[in-house]
């Protein structure tokens, strides 16, 4: 697993003209993690013949323990430029997004090769063993959630609510919570990364909840929104234009033709139907795997055709300042013919 | 308060001949939230009349409510370049290590000055609301562990174990843990950063629990050893060598005298009488604030002289491969005449 994933970072290496890759640990270890199988903190280097993962003695123990054979160890880390020079390494492939300025001017004696975001691209495309990891951290995610449902009623506070999810994702077998849960009630929910405040959710109220678990690196993420109280026909009216909005677009997706952009349009198109798009103030999705953020991102610019075993979010959402916010959220998993939703639950349907 | 701090950004600029500074959004928003009251990503730019906080559409609402009154807010956030130009900035000051190499490589046009850490240097020197702040996260992560310690016994998992504590900090006030709780018993406990697993803890093992509590954005950092058991002789004599190099190096601290590269070897030395100064593999401590790791590192590397109004860990440890692991760790905040142990606990005392 681990010796084909380097295999096609070198075919990229060879298409970048580069002798070598350096890549640094970022959010998760997930570069890390993917091409090593460790979760620890280090710089790999993979040349043709090798790859290298240099840490630091705090980590060393860890990465003896988890890194797999096909990757050489070594303690050096302070002397990744040394160690190139050693190795003979000319052209150097780097991703400026993902390292610091500080990281790349060390390298100012080799001909550096801008490799921004190429292995975000390798990650993007999933193992099927990924996919059951998703599967599972959302599993566990919709457990949690269906535990504690009984709770979500007004009185309780946003906070606890929130704390609760929380406790329960690592109870059903989270290692964590794949981001902060996200519990926002009313005006609250206007924000989007609203965090969860003694706020008691009132009757009358939408309820947006934003959560995730994460388990042996992986990630999961989803959104329910929940109506407190009466059906009016206004609140109908906005919510089924966000539950259309997710429906259609996900519904629109034949794998290896449309495009990421398509896609966001789509739901823009659904909103805009009802004059909601202007409220509309992020994007529709994101990839989600070994970080809850990752490629591809279903944006107006990005026109990435979407292909088989990609797993990325679809999440519409209006927020009407000063009022509500409403979003809805699921993973979709691209197949070879069709897409299948993560860990689909029972809560969602049009009003 | 923000003003304040932001003067003395200013008189940086100065010592550094920068027109404008540019801050870029890091882990927990440290500098933005410092110097601009809000929680939220986003590009800071301060030069001589103005402090301006550019955001994205996504957090703008928060912005709106949150930074202070004194800092411009704008939504321009993908024309930073343009916006100084504007403003007729020359000489922009960025920080190497927290800005992306694609992040500085956009100011090619400016004349670009090295102010890396220099914020950190600033944040260093606590004001009394900071410290009332950490103290408080403290006390929270304190009066959690109070809670949970009944269930500390052998037969608890590590991981049921972590996630009670988690609970019950976020229960007891915190917004969320500092970092990932540890507790690592036994041989896992070899692991500075070991990730809690379904191992049970047994009669005769060290458990080194490590954790804090995060509130309003400031955070607590501690570490406790417990023995599950019987005290051997053998035992007694490991856990009190770092129970004194916690102890010694700790008392020797004199206000604006002392080096944080004196304090770290004080520590070092006292291992090394039992013959245990192999097995220290990582810095003595570091500075706690807004971020868990910020300045001033406790290394051999660091003669800074640690002054009034910082706070930091001291945290010696010893980790020997296939056996055990013990961590002991407070905060100390750097008084005038003296220094302070941080929520000091009736845990900690020699065997």
């Amino acid at each position: 697993m681990i010796d084909r994933r380097i295999a096609k970072l070198r075919e990229k290496m060879d298409e970048f003209k580069c002798d070598a890759v350096v890549i640094f640990s970022t959010l998760n270890n997930a570069d890390i993690r993917y091409f090593t199988g460790g979760n620890v903190e280090g710089v790999l280097v993979v040349d043709r013949e090798e790859a290298n993962l240099l840490v630091s003695s705090l980590y060393y123990q860890t990465a003896l323990d988890e890194v797999k054979d096909n990757v050489v160890l070594s303690k050096d880390l302070d002397d990744v430029v040394d160690f190139l020079k050693k190795r003979g390494i000319k052209r150097v492939g780097l991703d400026f997004i993902r390292s610091s300025h500080k990281q790349i001017k060390a390298f100012e004696d080799f001909e550096i090769v801008d490799f921004t975001n190429q292995t975000l691209i390798l990650r993007m495309i999933k193992e099927r063993d990924e996919i059951n990891q998703i599967k599972r951290a959302a599993f566990i995610a919709r457990n949690a959630f269906i535990k504690v449902y009984p709770y979500l009623k007004p009185g309780i506070t946003e906070k606890e609510f929130a704390d609760e999810l929380t406790y329960q994702m690592r109870k059903h077998g989270a290692e964590k919570e794949a981001f902060e849960t996200i519990v926002a009630s009313g005006p609250n929910a206007v924000y989007p990364h609203h965090v969860p405040t003694d706020k008691r959710i009132e009757d009358g109220e939408f309820v947006v909840i934003d959560f995730g678990a994460s388990i042996d690196g992986y990630n999961s993420d989803m959104t329910f929104t929940f109506l407190m109280g009466e059906k009016t026909d206004e609140k109908k009216k906005l919510f089924n234009a966000v539950f259309y909005a997710q429906l259609y677009s996900t519904e629109m997706i034949a794998p290896g033709r449309t495009k990421a952009s398509e896609v966001y349009n789509r739901a823009k198109k659904e909103l805009a139907k009802f004059d909601l798009d202007k409220y509309f103030i992020h994007g529709l999705g994101h990839g989600v795997g070994l970080e809850v953020h990752e490629f591809p991102y279903l944006v107006p610019t990005n026109d990435i055709v979407l292909q088989p075993n990609m797993v990325f979010t679809i999440e519409p959402g209006i927020y009407i300042p000063g009022q509500l916010g409403i979003r809805l959220e699921h993973m979709v998993l691209v197949k070879d013919m069709d897409t299948e939703v993560i860990a689909f639950t029972p809560f969602m349907e049009a009003m």
